[in-house]
């Protein structure tokens, strides 16, 4: 019988990479759902090129589960960088050739998971090939999560309206299971339109949010987003995201407060991006506000992960994991 | 305390593959010695563009010694028919990857083994680059191993004077100790200058298979080569091994007794190629003729391996493991 606590990390992408990486180190039963509307880089080349659903947020959460030697993970973050294979990344080459050989993205992860030896599971929130789509407040609608979330800095962008899924699809069942079962849901942290929203326009998952008894967490990102989130403060990111799953469903929101140094935001602010500015006001809220030192500065340089630009300024695993498991006993 | 026969295998693609998927089925212990002068298709690709040894004569030796699933064997064989990545082996891609990120083609061999679960060892002849070449009976020299490998049907080639590599290599320890330990070595099958005797070239080899107390068998191809042994008969095969090998090396021939349907002889005709002529006169020899049906017709037919042209003549595994195990209680 498995009596370890039930932890869901709902996103995609980096933020849950670095939520699984610190939570693993816990005696808990850790839960990646995937969002699966990746359009860009190496995935979408693979997506539009061979057929098969975007691999890339499902290799991140493999490799942050995987339990096997450094070269094994080595080698799912190796990224090309000569050649016809250039720009491609290993792990998502071998995901999308074993969904072709086997016709499941399931048992891909199913055959990947085994070689890595993942402790936890990673599950797609959709198995449904679908464009995640936003309407601007100026009526302008784009199409696929690459062009939402690459925006040259320099160019306007009006605010976001809504987000969309063309066509609609229901979720996977067992993320629906996942999420019922669970004892905590961490949403994020990850970019807010790209990676969060994404997962709760797949048909069910908000629901079962609802439904469920689970402590549900909202990771607040440390920065705001050019294009998504640009100047965005603490109540605006939680009002947007309480758009698509109703209010009085979260239970807590965690805010870092430290501030990273002067020299990492002047980097930043190159793209237009700031610290979120907290501006809850306690009194008002029907979650409870956790304020901690949730802060990395991850040095910059030469990394085999995806996108430089992203990488700098991040939620330090272990600073968060300690902050769920905190909740476990609270 | 391993007492099973040590029965080794020289040389690399197909006709390795068939002797290995035989042997498999045998209480012995295996080693597939590889060449590594590949320079064509996917190979040849990933050795241009990443700097690597070329993967695919590795691979197929691997995927004949697996005894993983079924689903991992298709894997590894999975070649794709669209994007940039058409045209690759996935095979070969995940042995050159894994030769990048552990920086050691050997290191690379041992990860795919264990993901495979192979029965046996792939031994790479050399880990020095090289390549091989050969000098026509008009002086003309050819350059790479995919240009002597492929020639126009109806281009007239001159007969191969002699083969070398460029620069010389030595051979790997380790497939010279093989060869030492052996009981069995068995050359071929396999075409004669791109298969079998750049495993000769590489440095020490050829002393090897002298001093081993190992029986020695050539096998000798069903069909002929055009543009490699054109029109050889069985006779001038061996004389051109013995070229490298020496002479008195030998233990022992096996030649294929059974005729290939005239159906698939007709296809092979097209190409100029057809049943090696048993030229033999027994008396006048220092090794074994082994006379015996090995033939297998393989139906034409869309498969995964690597090319449709060089599929449909094949030894039968079975039959030729059976006459190797013979040699054993002989």
């Amino acid at each position: 019988m498995n009596t370890k606590p039930k932890i869901v990390v709902i996103g995609g992408g980096t933020g849950s990479f670095v939520a699984l990486m610190g939570l693993k180190k816990h005696p808990v039963d850790l839960t990646a759902i995937v969002s699966m509307m990746d359009s860009g880089g190496s995935s979408g080349r693979l997506r539009d090129e061979l057929g098969v659903l975007p691999p890339g947020d499902i290799r991140q959460c493999l490799v942050a589960l995987a339990t096997s030697s450094r070269l094994l993970r080595n080698l799912f973050t190796y990224r090309f960088e000569e050649g016809d294979l250039k720009g491609h990344n290993f792990g998502n080459v071998f995901l999308s050739t074993l969904e072709k050989t086997t016709g499941s993205m399931e048992k891909a992860i199913t055959e990947v998971g085994k070689i890595l030896r993942i402790q936890g599971s990673v599950v797609p929130v959709t198995f449904q090939k679908t464009d995640l789509c936003v309407e601007l407040i100026n009526g302008e609608v784009i199409i696929g999560e690459t062009h939402i979330d690459e925006v040259e800095s320099k160019v306007e962008r009006a605010r976001i309206k809504r987000a969309f899924l063309k066509p609609d699809v229901l979720a996977n069942p067992l993320s629906l299971k996942s999420i019922h079962d669970a004892d905590i849901v961490l949403i994020g942290p990850g970019d807010l339109y790209t990676s969060i929203i994404p997962n709760l326009l797949a048909g069910g998952v908000v629901d079962a949010l609802k439904q469920s008894k689970a402590q549900k967490v909202y990771v607040l990102n440390i920065m705001t987003k050019y294009g998504q989130t640009t100047h965005y403060k603490a109540s605006e990111h939680i009002k947007d995201l309480e758009k698509y799953l109703g209010k009085g469903v979260l239970s807590h929101v965690f805010i870092n407060s430290m501030r990273p140094t002067k020299k990492t935001l002047d980097w930043y602010e190159d793209f237009d991006e700031q610290p979120v500015t907290d501006d809850i006001v306690d009194s008002q809220l029907d979650f409870n506000v956790i304020r901690k030192d949730l802060l990395k500065n991850v040095l910059l340089g030469k990394t085999s992960s995806d996108n430089l630009k992203r990488s700098i300024i991040r939620h330090d695993p272990d600073k968060l994991a300690a902050a769920v498991m905190d909740l476990l006993t609270a």
